[in-house]
């Protein structure tokens, strides 16, 4: 069949398949769900109530979210096998490979027999991964062998509850909502089409996002909020930080946590994390990380017209509520999957297996020389 | 950005990188490893002269043959933790979440902590992949724990005699070659693509390996000699067989085996698969199973101009050789191996982050309504 060169690599650009769960960068900035912004939502809504929409395609009402919230109450619990898998992961290992190794496991043992069960396992996940990553955490790090079936109300309170062996108080449980709302799904990002290509086999579910767990791991696409991290806590003070930027521009360093693919004018998930993260600072009396992540916005925007990106921001608001800077990219793990699963059943309900061409670069057609004459 | 409409589904025909690792299908039926044919290789080489040639871009000669042999060989044990993880799968789960979960396992031991040690990685799953697989497979079905660190020659030995607990004779391990140079690298299939999507965020070669292991165990993909087994293996003859393929294309029944999406006239892989399958049929004293294969072919040719794919015979040979039908998938895992790792090595080394984009169908743009009024 005649091929068709693509212009760009990366086939960025490029039309790969149709999707109505989001819009990304429409009109230079804006994010829907489901055609709902994501400052709307991010507003008034618990993170419940978004995945919600991502895996059923309606808002919950009062009764609907209330069973819901239930439901995934039910399903925090793990299995012993999982438990005992975890406790032999050293607590050196990347956090990113725990929850994948976690997602597999979990597939091992709760094989998804036929796709009617997607929603099924879809919920498991979302109420299980919190307790994945948690369980692994606790005890490689305290030697914990902790309960992860607590009765917290939220996602977000059940992983802060498990991390801290205490219930969050309501500001951290809110800003647990916001960040798990604003990283919940972002159309075909490069984990998201890692598991539509897995989707594309007919593979089962946790096969596709063990796959998009491993592509959000990669330090191009996850992580840019722990980068952001290491980086603005080398600074003390704004004039630290803005001696640090400056240096860093002249050095030609990469600096994560501004601008992005798509975006063009700015992401308007910062201005809500943002927001936050100055609340939490207020609230543990903080003078220092808060307004040194200001004056790198400044500086990045003066020098070099670049935004902050969601993950910027999310920095010092997580580690403002006590989270270790290693979990970050595992909490974003908790709240895509949302979206990674919603992508999965679209495939699957219109599916054509993904099976691009490649340019041939390479040898001519040769003879295999015998091994002497080699 | 101006975004470009594709002509089909599933990105068929699209080039979506380059590579020089292979061609599929040019001039309608060949198949080339860095310019050499399939079947030239597949007459004249052991599977690692094919592996080294994949990994290091280059036939070895005799010195370096056997020294890469004996480097395999150091890596063929399991760490301790990993064979508790293995321990821990129960015996009716899908071989094919073993495997990724082992990969995924591994990678949480021996990170790949950067590039330079790509090959290593590599390397080291080569070795461990079959002693993956068969420590499960003899602990879950026989409480055995096997001794994985054997000195046979090659990979497709040290598999047969850890599944049977004896060496292979000569023609079984010759098989075992000529059956893991088959499936060694097939361009941008489905598994492949995973696994360079998922290289493209620069992430580790053990994600991009569980990602890939997870597209293939869908069904559109890998398995399709296990479904072949499953249907030969219930007819008795040539008659049945007949009857039963005429019976199954009455009912348009799907038939696993045949045809291909690239190749056209053939698979140039059948033929070679077939002369071996014939051999072990004459070894075995098969008067049934070789022949029923022969007439399928015959009847999907002469009723549908279908061929067989590499997988068909591959089912009755792997059963000659007292292969358990559930681990077919996991010994092509075994052998793709060297074509996935090969393409995450090209990934990196002229890496942009694979990043489509998606035709929105969703809904337009609304307010999100109070839960009072939903």
């Amino acid at each position: 069949m005649a091929e068709k060169q693509l212009g760009g690599a990366g086939l960025r650009g490029q039309v790969a398949g149709k999707t109505a769960l989001s819009t990304v960068g429409v009109s230079g900035s804006g994010l829907t769900y489901l055609g709902y912004d994501v400052k709307d939502l991010a507003e008034h809504c618990e993170f419940e109530e978004v995945a919600y929409l991502i895996f059923y395609g309606k808002l919950p009402n009062r009764g609907e979210l209330a069973d819901y919230k239930a439901l995934l109450k039910t399903k925090r619990g793990l299995p012993a096998a999982l438990r005992e898998v975890l406790e032999r992961i050293p607590a050196d290992a990347h956090p990113m490979d725990v929850m994948r190794t976690g997602c597999s496991m979990l597939g091992n043992l709760e094989t998804e027999a036929d796709f009617s069960q997607q929603l099924d396992q879809a919920n498991r996940m979302l109420a299980a991964f919190p307790s994945i990553i948690c369980y692994w955490y606790r005890y490689s790090h305290d030697g914990d062998r902790i309960e992860t079936e607590t009765d917290d109300d939220t996602i977000g309170a059940h992983f802060l509850h498990m991390l801290h062996g205490k219930k969050p108080n309501a500001l951290h449980e809110r800003v647990m909502n916001v960040s798990l709302i604003l990283y919940a799904e972002h159309e075909f990002n490069a984990s998201t089409f890692t598991a539509r290509v897995c989707a594309s086999t007919l593979s089962d579910l946790h096969s596709c996002v063990t796959g998009a767990i491993g592509s959000l791991r990669g330090p191009l696409h996850g992580g840019a909020n722990e980068a952001a991290m290491a980086m603005i806590q080398n600074w003390t003070s704004v004039e630290e930080a803005e001696a640090g930027i400056m240096g860093m521009l002249e050095r030609k360093e990469k600096i994560m946590g501004f601008g992005h693919a798509i975006y063009r004018e700015s992401d308007p998930r910062n201005e809500i994390i943002k927001g936050w993260s100055e609340k939490l600072a207020k609230e543990v009396g903080d003078d220092v990380l808060y307004p040194v992540s200001v004056r790198c916005e400044e500086v990045m925007w003066r020098e070099k017209k670049l935004f902050c990106n969601a993950d910027f921001f999310h920095a010092s608001a997580y580690h403002f509520m006590g989270i270790p800077t290693k979990l970050f990219t595992p909490i974003f793990v908790c709240s895509r999957l949302t979206g990674w699963a919603a992508h999965v059943f679209e495939q699957r309900a219109d599916n054509r297996i993904i099976r691009p061409s490649a340019e041939y670069t390479g040898a001519d057609l040769r003879p295999v020389p015998p091994i002497e004459s080699r």
